[in-house]
Order: structure tokens, then C-alpha cells, then sequence
């Protein structure tokens, strides 16, 4: 691999001051000594952003200290945000690739769609730039990522030598407080989050919701999916795509749809 | 059909007062005038809200004045937590269809990954309620939505008398300013948006910006695209699914990637 002067763009969704995010830099100046490293991050916490863009207010973008010969840029919007203004306004060219992350928290099974930092990634994706998002399944913020470097460092490279088809990006996830036993490539879980919202009454008399949840699994025993193997201590490599077209339900609805009224 | 006593939840994601809403409710009673229609909707414009979740914030749900025999709540939050927590919270059982909009602009081509208006329908399709996305391209808060209305009831009869098949859900997009010539089923036009950004400089001297741009076609002959048929008068129905799970390419890259390090 040459990997001098590769340029690599970082952000997440936790924000620029996350722990995920350096060592995520960390990881990436070990594997990459002469790569510009260049993040650009949301402000503050940004977790369940998705791939919100910010329509009707003006975005800044705030210089901040480098951290391990990596530039800091914050910007005031959402994970999406950051990588749109960050390739419009800061990149100096086209990333080699993207890295978002280290989230703090699971991104696994159906919270994918939910997910600020692969809102991030599935953005970069769609600009073409091969991507990927992190995730440790801690939410803690002194969360413990140094079990992830090596996995980080294996997956990034296969990245960076091997490209990823068009359209393509990857969800990865690593298992809390263990040293991952290997990497299994799966399928996000199938299955809800339910008994959503914590209802509390404010000091006034009046009601407000947070939300919460567990997520139930359609098929727990599915041993192709994220979770199983997160489950069991491994780390998981889940290939996604940002296109949600449902191409093969077109001749069926075209059947009783296309037409006049 | 059996229309009598059906439960229609609404939503949207410019807002619990956009006129979009109104005349989806406007259109909804007349297809259905003994349904119970309950329409739990942003407070504000939250346009460009994709599949947001507020993690880090609490929820208020207020009872809003009555429309057309539907029941109006808004919540202090996006069009996904309208979805979650209105089924949570407000809606007295399983709702039998859930439609959004009608959206003020277009969600044709990738405009999808970005919608509000498309986060919320794919919540209600993830919860296993059929659901359509309705927009209208055109952004003014006075469009004209009367020309959608025969073809919202057309498309909304279909889906309650045949549903949907599982996670799958209907994006519809309808020509601004004509009685649309029929209908198209389709997939979203394959592009992107260039000059994404304009730069101003506040009254201190510091530069913001705001997002813009143009959305360019990668195949715009693509007879089979929403865009292409949107541009000839057409009403575009596309069939969309939240999961982003890529499949296919996981034998590919568990051949390098599976297993120790």
C-alpha cells in the first residue's frame, strides 16, 4: 500500500471533542505516518441525526486545535452537514476515504437507519469516496476503544487497497469491554425497538416523553446477523447501501398503478 | 372496500400547519368519510429531517384545534419521533394506513435519503403499517395540491385494498403546476448535487453558509426514473424500503475480511 500523502477524511456524530473520534485518528496516523488527516465534526452530540441536513439555518465552520497532526474543523450542523461543507469548503481535494466515528454506541441491526455516523459515511458513499463508519457498542464517554486499533487497521487497509463497489459503504461494529475474537461479515438484525418512551411530568403539571426501548429481535438465532456475532464477542462488518429504491416491486405495482386514472 | 371506522395516522414534515397537510387530510375524508383520521405532525419545519430521532431531548405532544374531523397533535420534535410517539402515545390502536405529506417540494431521485416527509412513511412501514410519502415539486407554502387529489385517492384505495408488501413502502412525487397526465411506477433517478453551498459574510465578518445546489442526473434519459416521467407531467410512484442492508456483496468481502486478525 502507498500511503503517503493519502488524504483522509474523519467525522462521527458524537462531536468533535468525542473520545471515539481520536482514537479513530489515533488509529489512522499508526496506519497511515504521512496521511493528511483532516476532521471534520458536528459541533455537539448528534446521535440519532440519520441523514438530516440542515435546510433552513446557516452552517459555521470553526477552526479548532490539531490533535495528533490531524486538522479539526467543527462545523454547526448535522454528521451529513459536516461531510457535504467539509468536501465543499475544507478538503483540499477528494478524500481517499472516509472514516466516521468511533460512535459511541451500537449502530447494529435496524438502528443503522437512525444513525448520524452512518448518515456520515452513506453521504461520503454517495459522493463516491469509499467509507466507513465505527461503532463500539459502549455509550459510555470514557468508553474503552484501544481493543479496537488492530480491527480498525485491518479493515481500513482492506479498504484503502481494495476499494469498495460502487454504491457501498460499511457499517462496522465492535463488541463492549472484550477483546473481539475475529471479524464476521453479517446482515444488520432483523427486528424493532419497542416500549419506546419514558413519560415524566415537568414541574408545572405538564407530561413530556423521552425515548428509550429495547430492541427485540426477529430472529434471534439468525447467525448471519450483526448481533449474533456481536453477541458472541466478535466484531461485525455489514455492507450497506444509501440507495433505498425497491426496484424488483416495480412490475407488480406498475401492474395495477401505471396509467390514467 | 370497507371504509367505515378505518384509522388513518398523518403526518408530515413541514410542520402541523403546512397546507400540504391540510389538503392530504382534505383528501383522505373524502375517500374515507367515516374513518377516524389523526394527524400527529412536527411543530415546525422540519424538512430535510431523514430518519432523525431526538435521543437527547425530551418530547412535549399538544392537542392542536380540529381540521376537517381529523384530530391534529403536534409534537416538539422531528417527523420520526411524530411516527413513534404518536403511535406510542396517541393513537388509540394499530393504525390500518399511514400516509405523510403532502410534502411542499420534491423526494424524487436522492432527495429520498434526505426526507422528512420520507422518514416518517418509512418509520410507520419499519412498525408494519402500510405506508405513502406524498409530495408536491413544488417548495411555496401556497402551492396548488388540488390536482393530486384523485390521484392520492387512486393510489391510497390500491394500498388499503391490496397493502404493501412487507418493508416496503410508497415514495409518490406529483408535477407542480399541471393535472398530472397518469401515473408511473418508477425508481428514483440516479444523481447527485453539485454546488452544494453559498458563502455569505455575517455583519462581524465571519463567514456561514447555506445549503443550495443543483441535483444532477447521472442517466437523464433513464426512461424507468421518477425524474424522467416528473419532467413530462407524470405522477411518480416509486416503491422504497428502509433496510439498507447490501446482501449481495457479503460473500465477496468475507472472503478477505471473516475470521482472526
Amino acid at each position: 500500500m502507498t500511503n503517503d500523502k493519502k488524504l483522509v477524511m474523519i467525522s462521527n456524530d458524537d462531536g468533535v471533542g468525542a473520545s471515539g473520534l481520536h482514537h479513530l485518528i489515533d488509529c489512522t496516523r499508526d496506519l497511515l505516518p504521512d496521511a493528511d488527516i483532516i476532521a471534520v465534526a458536528p459541533e455537539g452530540h448528534n446521535s440519532g441525526m440519520s441523514s438530516a441536513i440542515s435546510v433552513n439555518s446557516p452552517l459555521r465552520i470553526t477552526r479548532r486545535p490539531d490533535y495528533n497532526g490531524a486538522s479539526i474543523y467543527a462545523v454547526s450542523g448535522t454528521p451529513v452537514d459536516c461531510v457535504k461543507l467539509g468536501i465543499h469548503a475544507v478538503m483540499p481535494r477528494k478524500p481517499d476515504i472516509m472514516l466516521s466515528g468511533i460512535n459511541h454506541g451500537s449502530n447494529a441491526g435496524n438502528s443503522l437507519i437512525y444513525s448520524g455516523t452512518m448518515g456520515a459515511a452513506m453521504e461520503a458513499c454517495m459522493i463516491g469516496i469509499p467509507a466507513i463508519g465505527y461503532s463500539l457498542l459502549d455509550h459510555a464517554h470514557d468508553a474503552d476503544f484501544t481493543q479496537t486499533t488492530p480491527f480498525i487497521a485491518k479493515i481500513t487497509r482492506y479498504v484503502l487497497n481494495h476499494g469498495l463497489p460502487t454504491g457501498i459503504c460499511l457499517n462496522v461494529n465492535f463488541p463492549a469491554g472484550c477483546t473481539p475474537k475475529g471479524i464476521k461479515v453479517t446482515h444488520g438484525a432483523a427486528g424493532r425497538w419497542t416500549e419506546e418512551y419514558e413519560k415524566y411530568t415537568d414541574p408545572h403539571g405538564r407530561a413530556f416523553y423521552w425515548l428509550t426501548g429495547n430492541y427485540v429481535k426477529e430472529n434471534p438465532d439468525d447467525a448471519g446477523s450483526d448481533m449474533y456475532w456481536l453477541d458472541r464477542g466478535w466484531a461485525s462488518v455489514s455492507p450497506v447501501h444509501p440507495d433505498q429504491s425497491a426496484n424488483s416491486e416495480i412490475p407488480a405495482l406498475a401492474a395495477f398503478l401505471d396509467g390514467g386514472l
